[in-house]
């Protein structure tokens, strides 16, 4: 029942157009973006109590912002519920640094293409990652991670120490995500907006593989190279925005009280 | 784990009575009516992000009216979220034309009998696209499809060429739909309503037999000349008129807060 | 893939103290608790378009009152919405006889310790009836039934003659309700109240035991002679009468807008 | 089809630091926190008609307090919804006491760590039940309750006399929960906070194992000695504060009509 790779090699998510990286726009007022942030997370189900975080990197250079402990995805509404922290575990602004801010560190540290980290425990990806079953592109929303999904298998532990953080860095790689074992998943993405589709995504495509895999029906996936193709067709920086403003809309109307 | 076949011949849903067909009628103030066909099918499960469309041969004969790109199918409501398109992909009216316009091009050129054409990623059906298994009318919905449900297994990736969009209609023939491997459905009808109808019962069918699928028990369903009788007995203009009001009002109940 | 048997022998729901029946007070004033049956249902998920209906014996003894055809289970709200038929189909009061009348008049007509009959098509039992498993005892649902849901495999078309309504009320037997192959499910009581708890308990119970099945783990129910003892047990007036009341107070919260 | 053992031992959940029974600070003035237990059960799926149960033992010794019978747990709000009952089953104050009380007055005789229990039928749980599969760390959840879930297989008619009490409780050993072959589950804690966290892990466990089980896929779960480690790391007093006073905070957004 042990599982002997730790990893597997992504597919190259991290080819995407450079513009998108640019689009990235963090700045020190960004923080009703980064608590929308948090809000269409829980909206799209990864919230799991007080658990799981999505980290910004610092535009200033000094780490990444976080929520604070103690608070659910649902509440973060602006700057005083999230902290700075350095990428050595160092608290600079606010108060209540989750344990798991190793995962953050390691991977601003190991990723310089990426400026946003989430660690989530949604209900299907959760569950999923419990399989041995790579990720196939059931539908779109694998296809939207270029099928570059990795899997950490090290502990199913909290990843609160550097050394647990860089075994969780070294598993995901290049990729845009990785499923951890009996725990969760880790995403990311050159912007806040790009990490949370990340999530979205992943969550959506294990629903659906745990679906077809349930249902006893022979069925295929979309492979190599056609996936390459489908992922530059469909990724590109207008279905980013689209997508990410959608998801703001669908908030607006949530916390509005229209059923969505 | 390659399909040879790309299509399964469709068994005559197009043999339904002519009055339904006259029953459509289109006219150039009617987009109060389509933009109530948008939201229905939001409310019944075919919302993915901005993607998917629904459109509607122009009365004049100059193409087909669909939503524009970069809005969700809930926040269509009125002219100004149309555009026109001929069947050639010309934009006559609006902004913002889908890249697989020609999904519904190619079907309302070789199917002079359809009026409205959906193309959307329903979760249980764009889930069920990846098995090689017939649809089965494991209950109602399935037989009111007429089991004449094909599969376009050309390509999962998007159908934004004039050659893409001939192979789907190719690979619908002459039913109410067609599931896309990994991918989604595409569902017409003589009617906008009957199109509406069509998406939503596809998207149940799907779900009954993936669940029963998964449930390793022994099981049947409906087959021929049963279906056939089934469907002639059920798909009355009655039941088409009834159905589609039912959602209508469900609509409106839902849109008044109301729980449904 | 045909079935032999039409039918399994129940076990003897009917057995089910006098007292039950007594408590049964059809009044021709009880139009609002009828209404209140439909939109409990409506709530517990057997609503499917405009179909399905639950009929109340006249306590006149002229046949039997059920909805109207062309609304929905959640727009019943009184006597406008009801039509009076007799055994034989006869209109008496109001428009609008659905045609499957039959299941209805048939059953009463052969039982005359019913007073309801619902017919609807839930989702879960709906897919269950595909099967050709017996309803088993997963957890207390189906023990609630006494185990004796027999099966209809006569046609999935529509009951909509008195022949097919006499083959439904055969196949139901002595039992609360009949699953329909690839159609439905058919439930009764001595009362409104009952009748409308069999078709809940049934939907829970065909879910329960679709998931238990798709697990893939060995698994046990609840088998004869304990299931009897439980029965009797659990569905006391008590019971019975507490139930009855929790869903309607959890339809007057619902109604009220509160989350339920 | 018969289980030969009973029970299977728990692994220790009892060994959690001392301060946190300690701060279960059970006052006669609790009943809006009792209240608050109930309506957090009802959000998270443990409502089933009236039928289930928490109790909290008597601060002053004098036996244990449970909602009366007749009302659902969403209806709890204060003292007059209680009774109070002796470990012989004789009420002492209110009205209405539910047949099953011997579960939790074996429970608070054998288990003198324990000042709450709680027996509830969710859907997943009870459905789990029905297997013969060991409960396992599929995700957090299972984690969290130390893979000290054990299986009661005696009867799954009502628990209704001290005897059946009793063999519940010898079922259930030193463990947080144990479940209840074809009927339901039983959960308890040293605080009303940690029972009721502990049958909403066991609900999301259950899910989580019956979802893995039936994908087909093979899959891994946190085992020994990890499994010990990871509920030492996760289970201190903070995450259970933080996880309760989530649930209080979730549960007063969905009763002001907020969407959770």
């Amino acid at each position: 029942m042990a599982d002997t790779s730790r990893t597997e090699p992504g597919l190259g998510w991290n080819e995407m157009p450079r513009a998108k990286a640019a689009k990235s726009n963090l700045t020190g007022s960004d923080f009703r973006l980064w608590s929308i942030a948090y809000r269409v997370l829980d909206m799209e189900g990864h919230t799991d109590l007080t658990q799981g975080h999505l980290s910004i990197r610092d535009p200033n250079g000094r780490g990444f912002w976080m929520k604070r402990t103690g608070i659910a995805f649902f509440e973060i509404k602006g700057r005083k519920d999230f902290v700075l922290v350095d990428l050595d575990g160092n608290r600079l602004e606010g108060k209540g640094v989750h344990g798991e801010w190793p995962i953050h560190a390691e991977i601003f540290r190991s990723r310089p293409d990426v400026n946003a980290v989430g660690h989530t425990h949604p209900f299907y990806a959760s569950t999923f990652s419990a399989s041995r079953e790579p990720l196939r592109a059931v539908a779109h929303e694998a296809s939207n991670l270029n099928g570059a999904v990795t899997r950490y298998v090290g502990t199913s532990n909290l990843i609160d120490t550097p050394k647990l953080g860089r075994e969780v860095a070294e598993a995901l790689g290049p990729a845009p995500a990785v499923l951890m074992k009996n725990h969760g998943i880790t995403f990311c993405g050159p912007s806040v907006e790009e990490c949370v589709l990340a999530g979205i995504f992943l969550e959506r495509a294990c629903h659906a593989q745990l679906v077809i895999g349930a249902s006893g029906f022979a069925w295929d996936y979309t492979g190599e190279p056609e996936m390459r193709e489908k992922y530059k067709t469909v990724m590109t920086p207008a279905f980013i925005r689209n997508s990410w403003e959608f998801y703001v809309r669908k908030l607006a109307r949530r916390e509005a009280g229209i059923a969505v």
